[in-house]
């Protein structure tokens, strides 16, 4: 599909946009939204850009009985120099068609969905939030449209992609999180969905994390589904973890996420000359560690936090303070240089960050 | 919630019905529809009968991205007399609260969504179609509609009951199909959702069944995701074997669905005096059984089929043939009693069905 060919339908009544310092997650939303349909006939057509609205679906939609979906998540940031900015969106896209393989969702045009959410941003770009920490969420996503009550690939579909000006994941500061080991629930096991960016995933995490956050910690750190022995996840992040100098993350293994943070942080240690590995990892063996004083640092990482770094790890009754609790060196540097380069603040020397448009600098509070 | 606290509103224009022998699975459904709310502070809320309509949400609607919905199915049947049965229709509602716990979704009161269900039927009673073999499709489900992009249990959802004439299973007759063992893709795990009836377990079915159907298979057979050895569902029905006069289905192990039939076809084998057995059963042990030739029959066992025979088994390309690919006696005979107890035409000692209303007797082709 050709660039000109996306239809643009402008909203008649804008909406108030809200303060940078009262924005939350994903509770507001923008003045438009990008929609392409798909059919066995037609392919991916009819891309268009019209206000945000409801969508109406019959209730024998697929999506809402068998939960063919994917989605993305990614950030346009706005610069000191009024510049917008996307975060290695191509991952992104990527990523979209490697969900839709695992999900029997036909594949989209990566270049093409990639342009039609410029274009969306370029439309809404006065929602952009300029104050620091804030920025845009991306929302793409694709649900399963056809009206039909057996188990199989839908024949239809609606690609859609909504916006969310977010503030600052960090309200105070990046600080440290409180962190159960799940013992009972699993995320992802080798042979289902756990690589895929799709609803099954989120739906089955809740549970733990409804539980958890009963008991005060924030998140659950995920072992794996066969032996609950070695780290997979933390909540919907990945994670790193400093052992006597080396820093390890569990490598991908059929059932982790291949976050586009994950990619940048490993790339980032590397360049800087640190030791950093990729190999399964046990929670026994971050217990010894801490246990021997070389347990220095945990983070996980993210498109929301960016990194989130965990300053205490509970583990069958037990507490593992790490960093007596503070963020670590490790975690503020990697923080602090995404998210320069993300606000385009330091020199993108890898060509992280891509261009959207220019928006006129507003004076935003 | 009282009885008669259920708003009816008909539609004004009915659609035509479709003949009797028309009839597939899934793709029509009546005049109306049941919806039930829920929030936070009003609990489950103003149910109505409504004429069947697409619902309308905010693309950001929780159920779009994160999944979290559960589904319930049966079927209403018109006997000879134009008595309207469910069968076991109370396992369904307990089902839905077991659901609902796994997905932090908030129970409902079991009796009145019966009830409602009832009503909704009683309404689009014209639709039950009368000839042998078909029936009256039932799908309660409920969907997550807060519109937020936060990972978390939402805090408003819809129930809703849709209605859909179905034909029979077997448009020539109970026939046997021919099953892949899968060895790549995993439906479920322990500590997954694997028990509960929601959409990610179908999502993720998606991709093995379109692998197994572009060779010629009918469906796959699931072994456990921890070992990849011992045997769990087939396709999207609990499985049972017959071993040298034994008959075994694979026990509740927490990844396996708590099937209606499943129970059914439990009570009925041991009120016949026949040797059953729930527990764990590998896929090598079928395999010895069969080049032993004690491999006698193999079935399905779920709401839309009730048995479906299996008449040849893949493993690692060997094609393990079942009673000559022929349909055994004791899956015809579970057939044969249960649509006979379903459909009124046999003495349900059991007391697994419960009248709903009486329905003027029409000449059906």
């Amino acid at each position: 599909m050709e660039k000109s060919s996306i239809s643009i339908q402008l909203t008649s009544s804008k909406k108030p946009k809200p303060q940078s310092d009262e924005l939350a997650f994903g509770r507001v939303f923008t003045d438009h939204m990008f929609v392409m349909d798909y059919s066995v006939e037609e392919n991916w057509h009819s891309p268009r850009i019209v206000p945000y609205q409801a969508i109406a679906m019959e209730p024998a939609a697929m999506v809402y009985h068998y939960g063919q979906t994917v989605f993305e998540g990614l950030k346009a940031y706005l610069t000191k120099e009024g510049k917008v900015l996307l975060f290695r969106p191509e991952k992104n896209m990527e990523r979209l068609n490697k969900s839709n393989d695992r999900l029997c969702i036909p594949r989209v045009d990566e270049e093409f969905v990639l342009e039609a959410l410029k274009q969306l941003i370029t439309v809404d770009k006065e929602w952009i939030p300029e104050k620091e920490g804030t920025s845009l969420y991306i929302r793409p996503f694709i649900i399963s449209t056809e009206s039909y009550l057996g188990v199989a690939p839908s024949k239809t579909y609606k690609l859609i992609i909504i916006l969310s000006p977010v503030g600052s994941y960090y309200k105070e500061g990046i600080a440290p999180v409180k962190i159960a080991v799940e013992s009972e629930f699993v995320r992802a096991v080798a042979g289902g969905t756990g690589t895929a960016k799709t609803a099954g995933n989120y739906a089955s995490s809740l549970k733990a994390q409804e539980v958890a956050e009963a008991s005060g910690f924030s998140q659950v750190l995920w072992l794996d589904g066969l032996e609950k022995k070695y780290i997979e996840e933390v909540g919907s992040m990945n994670i790193f973890f400093k052992i006597n100098g080396e820093i390890i993350t569990p490598a991908l293994n059929g059932s982790i996420l291949e976050g586009v943070t994950r990619n940048s942080v490993l790339q980032l240690l590397k360049h800087w000359g640190l030791p950093v590995t990729e190999r399964k990892i046990s929670v026994e063996e971050i217990a010894e560690a801490h246990k021997e004083g070389k347990l220095e640092e945990a983070f996980g990482t993210g498109t929301a936090a960016v990194i989130s770094p965990v300053g205490e790890l509970i583990w069958k009754n037990e507490s593992l303070v790490i960093n007596n609790g503070e963020t670590g060196p490790i975690s503020k540097k990697l923080y602090s240089t995404i998210t320069s380069i993300q606000r385009g603040d330091q020199s993108d020397e890898f060509g992280w960050t891509t261009e959207v448009s220019t928006v006129e600098k507003e004076k935003v509070n």
